[in-house]
């Protein structure tokens, strides 16, 4: 009998790169959900169908037959059958498994909708299964499947969409579930500018080398503010966490990742009264988000629409990854 | 017989704000500047006609009679009398002065248009009365005109107007003149966004009380960009320059003195291949310079001006406050 299971996307508010030189980062999962369900098949294959990719295909031993997608299905499919054979493995079960994917997370935006289908999936088929994987089982496996795609993750993504909630991360001390005060009502603004994560990294490195008595005390205030934004979530000051915002996204044009698509979106969303706006994630195109009184949001979504974005409305959520009834 | 002066404009080009904060910054005279001519007068009045902005009126006493530009004549030429007066002072002459000035710096554009007006009137009704003013006493006297407008000026306007050059102002030491191998090729761009430089400053006050433990060693690193820029100067290594001065503005996003006009402005001109880019002066509007190859600077107008600022080129020039032949 068909299982659903769904995990939410994530957003970095604070630390990102920064995270990097072992600055904590603040992370939020968001109402933005990957939906997978699956099935049992008795033909021992594994048939995995993308609907929003528009991408879908069999895989058989080692072989891969794709349907829809072209040249990029397999690449795109690879990570989620890795999943799905972990899950089957646990289970001893002798069967196949179709899973279908329908997401409303944007793709390659920085959101971590890769972590957030593989954790789904994980549930959907373990449920399937009759297998009682707990959290950490869909961390790890998430975790594996964002291996084959990103080398070494963070395993900031797959954390999220396992857990929910908001998490600050410390290099020494991993990930600790924080105490929120209220909403966190954003807007999540897409530059629809494509980047690379690695070239970007790259940047900040190349400058933090060439510059270190700038750049190292630099990274420290970023560590600063996150921190600071720690104490001023649990008491739910909306006002001082945009604040920080602001000056998190002045250290990141600092650090050379920001351009005219994320600078367009997030002084379009301060001049619509948004308390604060700064990029999210790699930069350099990607999203942006901006946080607003709970009243504001739709005023700023609109504002960053006729910025050019693609604009939508997030809440923070704090349900990590759950089998849909 | 008539007797023209002239004084260029400035541009910071690096720590405005942070100035204010103790931090060093640097400031260069550019090739744009306000040319005075001036003359005797028979009739003891002081006649003052600003061709580009279309003032004109006649101070006689205590009185002031307007000829063109309305309620703001007198509050325009108010300073510029004072000048005059203290010129007229030193010289125990019992005569009148009529002064015109033509100026091709933008004028409430953070440029110093002002202190420039007011050392060239100084210098050219000096040459006038037959004294030899110092160049002490030119600044001395373009700063208390200053005075009447801005209250308590920071002294960089008048300094780079009498002195020319590139100068490193620290709070402890004043004024000193830099070594720079090489030529500086910038373009402005004016965004032609008008702002209050107190409000600006206010702005940067209240986050830096708001948050000290974040801002605080912030201003710091703005220091710490200065200093290494006047390294930079001294090796001539414009690639440098540029990363600095993208890493300067950065901060003062982070203290939250740019704006959407500035930033259109700032990554249009890095887009075009500008080695670097900043806001200048007050922010929140005004003018931003980029730094370009010297083969570069009519890509980078070109840049600007489709992003919809005004902009030009400028060079350093050695050249202070100057009788004109």
């Amino acid at each position: 009998m068909e299982v659903t299971a769904s995990a939410p996307a994530k957003v970095i508010l604070f630390g990102e790169h920064f995270v990097v030189y072992g600055e904590p980062a603040i992370v939020l999962a968001i109402d933005k959900r990957a939906y997978v369900s699956a099935d049992i098949r008795k033909d021992k294959q594994i048939h995995i169908n993308s609907v929003n990719l528009g991408i879908s295909g069999v895989f058989k031993g080692e072989s891969f037959y794709e349907e829809f997608g072209g040249q990029k299905a397999r690449r795109t499919l690879e990570p989620l059958k890795i999943a799905i054979q972990k899950v089957l493995e646990r289970s001893k079960k002798n069967v196949g498994v179709s899973v279908e994917i329908r997401s409303t997370i944007p793709v390659a935006a920085g959101l971590g909708s890769s972590a957030a289908v593989a954790a789904a999936v994980a549930t959907a088929v373990g449920r399937l299964l009759d297998l009682e994987l707990p959290p950490e089982e869909i961390f790890h496996i998430s975790y594996e499947a964002e291996r084959f795609v990103h080398g070494t993750p963070s395993g900031i993504d797959p954390t999220v969409s396992t857990y929910g909630g908001v998490l600050l991360y410390r290099k020494d001390k991993g990930f600790t579930q924080m105490k929120v005060k209220g909403e966190i009502p954003l807007v999540i603004g897409d530059t629809r500018v494509k980047r690379s994560t690695g070239d970007l990294v790259a940047t900040v490195h190349k400058r933090s080398n060439q510059y270190p008595s700038i750049i190292k005390p630099l990274l420290k205030i970023g560590g600063k503010i996150a921190l600071k934004a720690v104490e001023v979530l649990e008491t739910g000051d909306l006002y001082a966490l945009g604040q920080l915002m602001n000056i998190n996204h002045g250290l990141l044009c600092a650090v050379g990742v920001s351009d005219a698509s994320l600078e367009r979106l997030v002084h379009a969303a301060r001049r619509a009264d948004a308390l604060g706006a700064k990029l999210t994630g790699a930069g350099g195109g990607g999203c942006m988000i901006a946080l607003t009184k709970p009243n504001k949001l739709v005023h700023v979504v609109d504002a960053i629409e006729r910025a050019g974005g693609k604009a939508f409305e997030a809440r923070m959520t704090d349900e990590g990854v759950r089998i849909e009834d």
